[in-house]
């Protein structure tokens, strides 16, 4: 599973619509947006993790990915690509120099073709030092329309996340069959994982909130601690598992023990929410009466206070993105968008919850794209 | 396990030492070099994997970190600085900005105090847009002097380095109680990998090679596929433990089944390869002659052509870095150099291994920071 030819061309023509026609080549240097439209990332798992290349496109049509020779060979998949102009960093006889030095020399090869054409880079992300291989380019805001471009999400991407999805799922059953007392965080973060990578069948990061709550600390996130659970915490999954950069998020909460009545009346709110606010996703709606909606059952309760934070956000090559379904957002749901729908409620004296899944937003409505059991026990 | 206060203070002394005097401030923008130089990483287990903090140095001893809300509380630690600089990216009520944009306001409130003041930028790191923030800087060469200075390692990042090892050994000693027929590389790769993070005590990157070699394609690297063992392979776990950008990097080999004649022997080349080398290893002596002492062994048995490759390499934040351990090296070792010894022998019709131990070199000679169990069986 890996983004496709096909869908990086489709993103470079809807890139290229965007832009000012005197705009004849945008050289992107955002990692994320490399992989976006040209399907190349440097495996995180690898030893040039944290190392880039840099694409060259040119509205006729090209695309050169430049980069050191080590960084082309880390790639996750085969970029697509019509040139790739490479520099030798290391070749195992000689020492090396600065590597991000290698990087520049294969843009100083490419910069010739574009002298006296008038272009644009991604400001936020191309080096300085590589700006001065470069004649000062046009003052295109390329960054911010790639995010934006990224809502709408192509049919290679969403069979990506799916497989992300796939592989959270995989990570919850674990929990499902393994929560209980005597574990501690750091016991389940590891069976999660391994579940996880198992269910992806490649490497695979995986992050997110592994801790338990209870009355005393309703409200935690974050890695995993050496604690260990006891009778009455709740433990919250919220996690996610990043395949080339895509990736899924979604959450389940789950009882260690039996669940006070209390634990359960705020659960069957957080339910209630994630039901209404899936009444209401569908293309054109305001991501600020997606909120609404999944507060309703709280403010319905007279317990508005009990959910304090986002309704659920865009994901996708990153996290959290637009759309935002907050109570102030200025966002509009499109069809593409994949966003999670989030209700949690957090009482000191009582403890802390959240429930997740992830949805593809379409015309008609969504697609539920997440498929784990949401149940306290 | 983490850098410390004392530890960044030295690596910042060593900087200004060999920076030209008149440069009053420093912008880093490498994320390793923030790491460095002032223990900010961001957690790459986190949402906010790939995003970015600016670090300002001034020649008074000030430090400044600038960043997005959300990328400083993803950070594995608290950094070592006298002021965070931080803009609200995101609030959970409002819609948000271009992540990016969000760093570079925060560069813009700091930007003022610099006017005036002769400066050094990491240009091969500091964005284009972030440097319109700055008056023309002076041209340093930054980022190759620390890539310098991160050759001599100081007691915290060795302490650091020693828990990447630790966890490292762990997962080699997995691979030697469980490496069987019918596992397939990727089984081998999620043992390693949960031995390795659960000797480790909290999350990590674990990268490498996870192949099996043999008759046929006795060179091989990189992640594991679903390649079965067979009676007959050797496996090559040549991997590495990654804890807030310092790494680990070591190998054995193992026999699936009885290895053959052939292979013992081959074996016994590369024992007595890094046997040599270790004989060498020392403050002030050439590269190229530890290359020379490892490949001692293979010349003297008339067989040079079965170890192709480099004898090590420095490691650290990165890998491989120098001194690279190659016949046409200029690099010569240094107290305070962490590096690799890496013998390998590959023929087809036989097979392929490699071993390996991590050492920090000293000036009387060396003390092994691997302590995993090197053998066929």
């Amino acid at each position: 599973m890996q983004l496709t030819e096909q869908g990086c061309q489709s993103r470079r023509r809807r890139m290229w619509e965007r832009l000012p026609e005197e705009i004849e080549w945008v050289l992107i240097a955002d990692p994320r947006h490399v992989q976006y439209l040209a399907n190349f990332w440097v495996q995180p798992l690898s030893f040039s993790g944290g190392e880039r290349g840099l694409l060259l496109l040119e509205r006729s049509g090209a695309a050169t990915l430049m980069g050191d020779n080590f960084a082309i060979r880390s790639a996750a998949h085969k970029p697509f690509v019509d040139e790739e102009v490479l520099t030798p960093w290391y070749d195992h006889k000689h020492s090396v120099i600065n590597r991000d030095h290698a990087l520049l020399q294969a843009l100083q090869q490419v910069a010739p073709r574009l002298k006296g054409r008038t272009g644009a880079v991604e400001s936020e992300w191309l080096s300085v030092a590589a700006a001065k291989c470069l004649e000062p380019p046009h003052e295109a805001e390329v960054g911010s329309l790639l995010r934006h471009l990224r809502r709408q999400k192509e049919p290679d991407e969403v069979a990506l996340m799916k497989h992300c999805m796939q592989a959270g799922d995989a990570g919850q059953a674990w929990m499902r069959e393994n929560l209980r007392v005597g574990l501690s965080e750091f016991d389940i973060y590891r069976g999660v994982q391994e579940a996880a990578v198992k269910a992806a069948g490649r490497p695979a990061l995986v992050y997110g909130d592994f801790r338990a709550a209870n009355a005393k600390l309703p409200k935690t996130g974050g890695l995993p601690t050496d604690y260990i659970l006891q009778s009455g915490d709740l433990f919250v999954l919220d996690y996610s598992v990043v395949l080339d950069g895509y990736r899924s998020d979604f959450t389940n909460t789950m009882a260690v023990g039996e669940p006070s009545s209390g634990v359960q009346t705020m659960f069957a709110l957080c339910q209630a929410g994630m039901a209404a606010g899936e009444q209401v996703l569908k293309a054109g709606v305001a991501a600020k009466n997606v909120h609404a909606a999944v507060a309703g059952p709280f403010r319905d309760a007279g317990r508005p206070e009990l959910f304090p934070h986002h309704a659920g956000h865009g994901l996708g090559l990153g996290h959290p993105e637009p759309p935002i379904l907050v109570p102030d957002s200025t966002d509009v749901l499109m069809a593409g968008d994949v966003i999670t729908l989030e209700p949690g409620a957090y009482e000191e004296g009582k403890g802390g919850m959240r429930i997740e899944h992830n949805y593809l937003i379409t015309d008609a409505g969504y697609e539920r794209l997440s498929n784990h059991v949401i149940s306290l026990t």
